[in-house]
């Protein structure tokens, strides 16, 4: 298996609500920033450093601050965790200067794809201000081997989710009808893992988490729409996180920052074996499913890789 | 003209000591983050949108936030700014998971060329927060166009200024004692710019800054070191901007933020216009030149655009 297109510019988002507000609550006594409502977030990543399921990944060394120190050191990670996202891939890009309107947004988009946002959380929580993440989220990202085509996925379209009372409407540039009516997507999203013992055992895979991609809180559509206001041009090829999806419930977390509340509240393994980050030999197992009444589910294939150390 | 490289992946660095200083003093109480001095600061860019020079730029429109407003609003950015950088070009990269030495970085650049990272200052202002500048920087990077190879830049490499008393020693993976002897570049930057009337009247370019690549205060190789630290993987055609290069003097700031003290204090042009940030019609020229005792002295070639209305 290979990467279904070379990569030209990765950009990931911030559009689980849910996640966006774990995260922001170990951070901070309000939760979302100002903004969050307002745009949807997000940020340029490293398209080099994309790979296809199974190519492991290489546990990063890099410049942390433990607690109660002025200086850092220079280590391989303590906090390695997973971020389960979908990917969104461009099909048709735009001119420099000529933003897409929302109402065309949705005929940019070729497919949609599994993606693990691989994540230091040690790295980051240094090095992220001011200018945001950067070797946190470098190291690796992983991809499923194929494009599930926006034509297969027309039957799993559903309205987005209705807002919350008191939340803003989406300004008009991120809004349209037709997107609102049918620019969500069920899906289902899976995340497992197993540990080297655990496979030594033969035991099946742990699930961490069963999302959904309906807790997006901005649509694909409204991605597109926002990253090229401002006359940025999309390329075919380019790749769109979305952000680590979790839904409202404990049992729909994206990420091991959430599942384990900063690290604070461990998982124990079948073997008994417990974690708060991922260690070597770890292997995490994203999948994805698009259900609908009246239809074959679409699966969208393997998005796995094995933590190996960095030596 | 045409761009020398395709640009695969485009990072842009931090390490711009007084620049960072100045714009940390218009933020917060303590200019610099506790990371600064550790960590050579830098986040991804959008490598679509790098032009030649000569290409003119579309006046972004994005969301802003008006003071003591709750509501944004979608508007042409009334912010508009330059950043004088240095580009560096990547000549060969590094294979996933295998950091390259400091010892070895020098060896990874192919060269430098002149960058301006045009910034909206009002959408950075709303957007930036927590993951860092996103449309406010993507709708447009100009570079020259052509590549000043490390070869011929040889005798222009000088020592790194040395730190000033107190900042930390830094750590071994960003140290070598030769990139310390002559990892930093003697080379002046210029930035200057005419009005759509100062043309008509045949008036020649104001200079607005005089600055110098030995303001940064991580050298090149460091940038490399740092970047590949945690396995990330650089490829031959990667483009690394230094970020604003301001010196400490007045008359060596690299940005409009700086030079007009955040739109405080406007410049007044030869006709008598004032500008706090550009306006349409404006364009800005950026120039550097490589000087040594007993050598000729080596241009950059061209880094210029002229902005034009989003409509």
């Amino acid at each position: 298996m290979h990467l279904p297109a070379r990569v030209g510019d990765y950009t990931d988002f911030y559009v689980g609500i849910h996640h966006a507000t774990n995260i922001g609550k170990l951070l901070r006594p309000t939760p979302l920033l100002p903004n969050y409502k307002w745009i949807p977030i997000g940020y340029h990543g490293r398209a080099s450093s994309i790979r296809v399921s199974g190519v492991p990944v290489v546990r990063p060394v890099g410049q942390q601050r433990l607690p109660d120190t002025v200086e850092p050191l220079v280590a391989p990670t303590d906090r390695l965790d997973l971020e389960l996202e979908l990917g969104v891939w461009v099909g048709g890009g735009n001119a420099l200067g000529s933003p897409i309107p929302i109402s065309d947004a949705h005929t940019h988009i070729a497919g949609l794809t599994l993606l693990n946002d691989w994540s230091a959380r040690d790295v980051q929580a240094w090095e992220y201000q001011p200018l945001g993440p950067f070797l946190a989220k470098n190291f690796h990202t992983t991809i499923s081997p194929w494009i599930v085509t926006a034509e297969a996925l027309e039957p799993f379209r559903v309205p987005q989710a209705p807002r919350p009372d008191g939340d803003p409407r989406p300004l008009p540039y991120l809004w349209d009808a037709n997107d609102q009516a049918r620019g969500a997507f069920a899906i289902e999203l899976e995340v497992a893992m197993t540990s080297a013992a655990m496979r030594d055992q033969g035991m099946e895979p742990l699930r961490l988490s069963l999302s959904d991609a309906r807790a997006m809180y901005w649509t694909a559509a409204q991605m597109v729409a926002h990253h090229t206001v401002n006359g940025c041009n999309l390329m075919a090829g380019d790749l769109l996180g979305t952000g680590t999806i979790s839904t409202a419930c404990p049992s729909g977390l994206g990420s091991l920052m959430e599942i384990t509340a900063g690290g604070m509240e461990p998982i124990t393994l079948p073997t008994g074996e417990q974690r708060t980050f991922l260690l070597d030999g770890d292997e995490i197992l994203i999948s994805g499913t698009a259900r609908a009444e009246g239809f074959a589910p679409i699966g969208f294939g393997s998005c796995r890789a094995t933590i190996v150390s960095h030596a």
